[in-house]
């Protein structure tokens, strides 16, 4: 139980210090137990690593927004960079463009597409045209890219599979409209409306900008419509660089995190695939930067795959590799995620997260397994995932004290 | 995790009751492992009478700012009493002047000072002037005080050692400008600057002063200069009187905790400096209050010493003491601290304290120890620490029912 305070208050207090922050994020990492054995996936898993750092550190649980918000893994991100993602959001356009490196300007509009297969009358019979690849995805988008209706020109990128970005660039437009894409199927995709006076200009290209594509996809079923939806500007958010003085870098390879991270003003590194790859990525750029956000993927995907089993297993590579972080030897290791994604529901879920932290100035409690149920008695309880950055910059002795 | 209710609604349901609360503050209670026994201060320390308190009380851990801010002792008591020390802050010179009993009018302007050392061309040797004796520095103030530059006159009174207060009392000062202390040596005093529209006859006239102070002082070396921060005017609070309907009293014998304690509208009551005295003057003044705030400054500073054992017997001290209290069975009891102050740290820190209430109307927990690591299970679970007053005006039956 905490009160939260804002950045603006953890900007006067920040300090500068050669002091080093790691914080690992398990994508999806919060689990539900298997109705067979009781145990959760992270509970399923051997870790001993990660058992050690929990006896030696202090745990807790950590809601990524508020008890029973289940968050997307966009807001999931900002907040544990300590946004808070009900006043900092981001579109979806947006999240997209950054997220595959498209150099989005300050007045251009993005927006998120799926290719779709419609029928005949032109009801939506598939949202994700059978999930094309992405090789053939990328064909279609130099059909449609380029276009410029009333001057405004239309930049198309492909993104993966049938996921695809729209980027508007002219002068005049707002992100205020509503989206085409109808999220289920058997229905017409909507005639985009503006949702404020100055943006009917938007919707009328839009539309006319989806007219064009219907034509220009017609012979190519199944992907013979595009879907849009999440118009959005690029946000304008203050950096960590200016919040917490630190000097991050972002290592992840999957393009939405490196989009948010670039959002918060971390330097993306290169890196592999792999958790390995990652912490050589780290260990490469270990002394350029003083706060690293290291993301892996694998177990929110198994999750959602609702594959048990692969969860657990990949929560277990981690903890192998976790070994030669530890000899780095960081001032400060956070290893926590940014939701819950149990694989019995398939899906995100509104669980909260199990963290822990290891600095030689923490308060160690009893927890000597980092589990769900360990963490419920943690010295760290439960609290808001935007608290964790205060934390961690308290036990790297990067916060001065506050008032006399 | 809470909603933090606000003052305003606290008020609405306050109501008075012939019942006491008794809040005993160990500064700097909470602690960190001795890295030999894995034992924190308070669990060193043999405590018994806590330790019975606490197993038939219900315990918790509170956190005076939020997670990972380290408070100073004024933002931490103010958190104690019930109000946000992030929108009630009190000013450096406002807490030094108000804690050596200087009467603070409405429109002064107060500052703290050091005496301090320049060397020949103007650079600070010394920030402190060799921590000069506070005799010396009374003497040294007495040179100083009554100076009027441009109708405005200059009360210059010594706190202790190299410390003093300077208030400047005339029309239309404003206290929004930046301080002279540097805060580093080898550097030049910084000449204050108006950081407002209306603050650049505050600025004028306190560079004045310490173009003069420099005069006057220059053949009192090692204290040929005073280095002024943190101009601020009283704060005007709302009293715990008319908040919680209370006759508050404060019995505390260091001037800054006096000064803060009057900020909040307690009658400051006259006692001597050991917790044996203050139970004294407890019992001689029980009937004419409700609330008693007693404060023990022993702990916190064994702990900025980096004396874990001293901290510990000074824990004990006051367990010896405590049984005297519960003889007079006030209706609550609360024994907590304002923040930690962890010997290994030798200063302040974000830790989590420790607390327990005692009541009949609690509702008791398993903990049976008053420790760190045992609170962390408590029934009161981890909280910010402006809900205590709320939580102890409810175990003393002084809140009515909020709504139908």
């Amino acid at each position: 139980m905490v009160n939260s305070v804002n950045l603006e208050f953890i900007e006067l207090i920040s300090m500068l210090s050669p002091t080093k922050i790691v914080l690992i994020v398990i994508d999806g990492l919060g689990g539900l137990p298997n109705p067979e054995t009781g145990k959760t996936e992270l509970e399923t898993a051997n870790t001993p690593n990660l058992d050690k750092l929990a006896a030696k550190g202090v745990c807790g649980l950590i809601d990524p927004v508020s008890l029973g918000i289940t968050p997307g893994s966009s807001p999931a991100h900002l907040a544990l960079f300590g946004y808070n993602p009900i006043s900092f959001e981001v579109g979806r356009g947006a999240v997209e463009a950054v997220g595959i490196d498209f150099d989005l300007q300050p007045e251009d509009i993005a927006v998120r597409g799926n290719f779709g297969t419609v029928d005949k009358v032109g009801l939506v019979t598939d949202r994700r045209a059978g999930r094309i690849s992405t090789e053939e995805s990328t064909k279609l988008c130099q059909l449609l890219d380029g276009l410029i209706i009333d001057k405004v020109k239309h930049l198309v990128s492909p993104v993966r599979e049938h996921r695809l970005v729209v980027v508007f660039r002219g002068e005049g437009l707002v992100p205020d409209v509503s989206d085409s894409d109808p999220q289920q199927t058997g229905v017409a995709p909507r005639h985009i409306t503006a949702l404020s006076l100055g943006a009917s200009r938007m919707a009328a290209i839009a539309n006319q900008f989806i007219e064009q594509a219907r034509v220009i996809l017609a012979e190519h079923y199944p992907a013979n419509m595009v879907l849009l939806r999440g118009f959005s500007k690029r946000p304008h958010f203050p950096t960590m660089g200016e919040i917490y003085g630190l000097k991050p870098a972002a290592i992840a390879s999957y393009p939405m995190y490196r989009g948010i991270a670039k959002l918060v003003g971390m330097e993306v590194l290169e890196t592999g695939i792999t958790f390995e790859a990652e912490i050589k990525t780290l260990k490469q750029n270990y002394a350029n930067h003083d706060f690293f956000f290291l993301h892996i993927k694998g177990a929110d995907a198994a999750g959602e795959d609702g594959d048990f089993d692969r969860k657990a297993r990949v929560i277990e590579e981690v903890d192998n590799v976790i070994a030669s972080l530890i000899s780095l030897s960081p001032d400060v290791i956070v290893v926590t995620g940014d939701h819950s994604t149990p694989a019995i529901l398939k899906g995100h879920s509104w669980h909260p997260v199990p963290i822990l932290l290891y600095s030689k100035w923490c308060r160690p409690d009893r927890v000597n397994e980092f589990s769900e149920s360990a963490c419920v008695s943690g010295g760290l309880g439960r609290f808001p995932a935007t608290q964790i950055m205060p934390l961690a910059m308290a036990n790297a002795l990067k916060l001065t004290k506050f008032g006399a």
